[in-house]
């Protein structure tokens, strides 16, 4: 974009207005990077809404050349309406990771043509024929790609913005921006780590199927506190910058190729909380199978094939993360040069075993903590949802739960995925008896 | 100050320049509120700079009515010189810490009369007839109410800067303001946690005696892995605003009065480094005290008193933060409401131990760190550096080395105070023999 027309596009934009399939053509025709991608008018630019997230307005807009994608954030929690504001800085955020993610990992994430900080928007590369993953995992589709994407975007992006990396200088200048991201930590802050464990109005859940179960875990006192553990990890400690929403509504799937996209709530905390992500959403996708089986189909295999594919991920990021530390670990701490005779290096090797240990037992407390809050809290997940005979959904969600507590609870006692399949299949057996 | 004043004072400090004894006055007469507390003319006034800290100008400016302390930052480290720049943003975080110390527990830190964000200046109560608390424990006096006020301070500022009480927006902005503190961060990183364990230029220590025990730690392999898990810990976890240079030299005594000064190392850490710089250098002057006996005075009750106060200051702060967290916990994580019921409440309360429990090994460990880099490292402690004898000094030093490795490498596996202090007459009594 040349600079006149970036100064132009400032002019226009003093002031944030949501955009709608109107008023859009005529905002991006300003704007030299997406009109060229597009090709032709303005007036002949197709936009389509579609967002169907809880946040934000999403269009796909299509011209004779090319398509992009266009979000914009509103100033409110669109799930719920105006009377739960939200700040418009969460759009600087998802560009500030964006371009972070971008500069670690260009072909696992979309590329941005434009963003503007007034209208809170970001324009990016329209990702086709890519669907949302849970989608997939609800229609059983094999992604062979995905488990080898997902754990590389995590090992570099976890691994490339914290202080194994960074100068520190850079770590907490980049930490410092970040801890402005205060309302979509809040978010999450609240529904994930507080409200299932307490009367919350927002709460829901399949009733009265569940509401024992609801009614136990609000007075499940070892739970409870595990959660705060962890929420107090969550709050304080900025190993990396997250992407901070990592669930299966947030990476887009071919069957080659893996997008992980929206990281608006991205900031420096725990690693574990995005590999938990993955890992707690593909364990909901794991036990709603039953719910999506027919008669062609039982979805046995298919549930087999997820748990396999926690097993890859897993392995897989800790093995891309060792590497990386092994090869480029140039940050401040753990420096090479305090362990590079044979004792040192011994000594090391076997520190970073415990290091990636402490971040699995992490990773499954977190991977807990998303499991229940799909399924006792606010925002719930269509993997479940679409289920629709209330007493199968009820009996899917109950499994889910009782893992979702063992892992929070006993997250250190698990040592491998494998012992958490075993657990998985243990309840869902159990349940099919 | 009234306004016009102030404006004055900002016009004249376009500029910073460092100030002395004959630029002070001029300066001072400027401010209304720091003139007034002198009293009579700024002809009259007496200035003298007194700095021995390592980094700054003070001065303590005496007029007709009362006194003042003037402390200004240099644009270099004072004890190295101007080959090792630092920047005179240091003054606005020690500003900030001092106000918000002053928030927490007034009477435990000096008054604040005014600060200069140009000049890298703050004006502040003059304690007298206050001695540095390290002076006094050479000295060999006793401070019957020191670890009551020490122990205070730090339950107060480490609780109320905390998640634990301020709400999550809060403490995020707080720890965003702290984040830039990078250059005097990095000091602690270089000098603590690193370079006593490496060749590094800067390194000194009582020669040939400590050579070959200087070569040992460099060697030491698990001693190295520790130092610098306590170095992620440092620069990763955010529990609370630390004073981040807690020595003996940064609290002001006099028999029945303890005000911390100097936190212009503050930022948001784990609490155990404040605690543990305490705890570190009241070891250090325990092992000193050999090297301070007189034919009049073995020093041998002194030691004891000495080691008697680390064991009020950690059984008064654990008390005393666990009073706070117990009645004024109504920060956003381990809210009370989730803990109501008799089986949250017990369970809570079991946790808070374990809480408190590995707050003291962090503190035992930074404690540990802090003796070793005043021995092997740049800076060194006057406890020591006052033992003429160098034989005599290496004795000293050996068992404060030794105890601080342990402290360092096994600190898991002490559960209390008691357990430490025995460690340390162990090693005392093993080089008396």
């Amino acid at each position: 974009m040349s600079l006149a027309t970036e100064s132009r596009v400032a002019q226009a934009a003093e002031e944030y207005r949501p955009l709608d399939a109107d008023s859009l053509p005529a905002y991006l025709a300003g704007v030299d990077s997406c009109a060229g991608k597009l090709g032709g008018g303005a007036d002949e630019w197709q936009v389509d809404e579609v967002g169907d997230g809880n946040l934000n307005l999403v269009f796909i807009v299509r011209g004779s050349v090319g398509s992009l994608v266009v979000k914009q954030a509103l100033p409110y929690v669109r799930l719920v309406g105006e009377s739960w504001p939200l700040p418009l800085k969460r759009a600087y955020f998802e560009h500030e990771a964006l371009i972070t993610e971008i500069d670690c990992v260009p072909e696992l994430v979309p590329a941005v043509y434009h963003y503007d900080d007034t209208m809170a928007l970001t324009v990016m590369e329209h990702l086709t024929p890519h669907i949302i993953l849970r989608k997939g995992l609800i229609a059983g589709i094999r992604y062979p790609n995905l488990a080898e994407h997902v754990a590389e975007f995590m090992a570099q992006t976890l691994f490339k913005t914290s202080d194994l990396y960074l100068p520190a200088s850079k770590k907490k200048a980049r930490n410092a921006v970040f801890c402005d991201n205060i309302e979509l930590c809040k978010i999450t802050e609240d529904l994930v780590f507080t409200d299932p464990y307490r009367i919350a109005e927002l709460n829901r859940w399949t009733t009265p199927q569940l509401d024992d179960m609801a009614a136990k875990f609000r007075g499940d006192a070892p739970l409870k506190l595990e959660a705060q553990i962890l929420k107090e990890a969550f709050m304080g400690r900025a190993e990396a910058l997250i992407h901070g929403d990592l669930h299966s509504g947030s990476i887009m799937v071919t069957e080659t190729e893996t997008k992980m996209i929206d990281p608006e709530f991205a900031f420096y905390g725990p690693r574990g909380f995005d590999v938990g992500a993955v890992i707690g959403n593909l364990l909901l996708a794991y036990f709603s199978q039953t719910g999506h089986a027919t008669a062609d189909d039982d979805r046995i295999d298919y549930g087999i094939w997820i748990l396999e594919q926690i097993g890859l991920i897993w392995e897989g990021f800790r093995n891309k993360f060792l590497r990386l530390w092994e090869t480029e670990g140039r940050g401040d701490i753990y420096l090479p040069e305090l362990f590079d005779d044979p004792a040192g290096a011994t000594t090391l090797a076997a520190y970073r075993d415990v290091y990636m240990k402490e971040m699995f037992h992490d990773s499954l407390g977190f991977a807990g903590m998303k499991m229940v809050r799909r399924i006792l809290g606010l925002a719930h997940v269509e993997d479940l949802e679409t289920i629709e005979d209330p007493d199968l959904r009820a009996t899917c969600e109950t499994k889910a739960l009782l893992l979702g507590r063992e892992l929070i609870v006993n997250r250190r006692k698990y040592d491998s995925v494998a012992s958490v399949v075993s657990h998985a299949q243990k309840l869902q057996k159990g349940a099919e008896q």
